[in-house]
């Protein structure tokens, strides 16, 4: 019992943080975004060709990882404002953890927020950061049964990027198999299919973005 | 507090019931390997390949998900006697999911037990089953700095299997970087190459595990 009280207490207090990161984005016209998938789905890479295709001071990116700065490096040579959130043994970021990295981020002018997650595709989608969106990135290399092992994840995603699909000819992945997966797991289904590598699929993945932030934003002034 | 003592009374139980389940491997003259890996490192492609190179008698398996029977069903059809886990929420096995699990499994003529984990590179490394050995599946897929990234998955390694490497010729990866990483993470690195799909390294798998099997026998036979 002792361990479902503490647990209910830590989502609890995450909550509560992530209600205030999330005020905090909404105050700010901030949309943002919790980038989450498998180690080596592409996360990164999705990031540095939305820097290619994108306004770069429009968009900044806290990254996470157990360990090493890699992906905020990478994201700083692709000239998006990034920090790194290094979380030790934790499988997932959490609010706090996000909360207290904006303290060291300049988010003048920013309109886009991405929130690279751990790699995993369990322990991320318990915690709630304050984002606007869930975006879970999916390579092609990872088979077609996915979404149905780890519905949980697939579930909370309000967009899938199906990523390194240039690598299709090389594999004996069916694409139609992985979006019937997505189909059977997700609410509402939508799915962009994506190589960061060959630029394929960045134009959707940016629609869907300045779409996504106007639908939030107008609402929001409608509210107001 | 609470949390941090709710934690260690959770692993030192599952201790208890790993060193149970130990006890009961090495009795049977049963090599266990406890197969760890992101989601799509090619886990079950590896011990499907192992299945056509191998006795299939002598082996059986355990595959753990958090929903969904495939993996299992998938060694079925490879010819190898298994049993499915499914952990619902939680991201990795556990000593008392396998023990429950082995009731259900014939071990007779049994010699190599694979208990393929949930596709995840944090939390499986922290809870002990009972194991002889760690082997993780790390795809070529997945880049070069995973084992800088997740550390102790890495570091708790006896064996790495870098897999799916006929992709190499259409990926930008470095497999030195790949080794460099390993290297520096492992204290005692133990890497095989290995494509399941074109049955490169096999060989050199199989070496490993009679090798390591026999290591730990006769090691046995001679304490006894």
């Amino acid at each position: 019992m002792c361990k479902i009280d503490v647990q209910t207490r830590i989502l609890a207090r995450n909550d509560d943080t992530a209600s205030h990161n999330r005020i905090h984005f909404l105050e700010r016209g901030i949309f943002t975004v919790n980038v989450m998938g498998s180690p080596g789905s592409g996360k990164t890479a999705v990031l540095e060709a939305t820097a290619r295709a994108f306004d770069r001071r429009a968009i900044a990116a806290l990254a996470g990882d157990l360990a090493t700065d890699n992906d905020a490096a990478r994201l700083q040579r692709a000239g998006i404002r990034s920090r790194a959130i290094t979380t030790g043994q934790a499988c997932h970021l959490d609010a706090e953890l996000v909360h207290h990295e904006l303290h060291h981020l300049d988010l003048s002018g920013v309109d886009y927020l991405f929130i690279e997650n751990v790699g995993n595709l369990v322990c991320p989608a318990v915690y709630d950061l304050g984002q606007s969106a869930n975006v879970v990135a999916l390579s092609v290399t990872e088979g077609e049964d996915k979404p149905l092992k780890y519905p949980t994840m697939f579930a909370k995603a309000d967009l899938v990027l199906i990523t390194k699909i240039d690598l299709l000819p090389y594999l004996g992945t069916d694409l139609d198999a992985i979006q019937d997966a997505l189909a059977r797991v997700m609410p509402n289904p939508q799915v962009v299919l994506l190589s960061a590598r060959e630029g394929y699929g960045i134009d959707s993945w940016l629609a869907w973005l300045t779409k996504s932030r106007d639908e939030i934003f107008s609402a929001a002034e409608v509210m107001a």
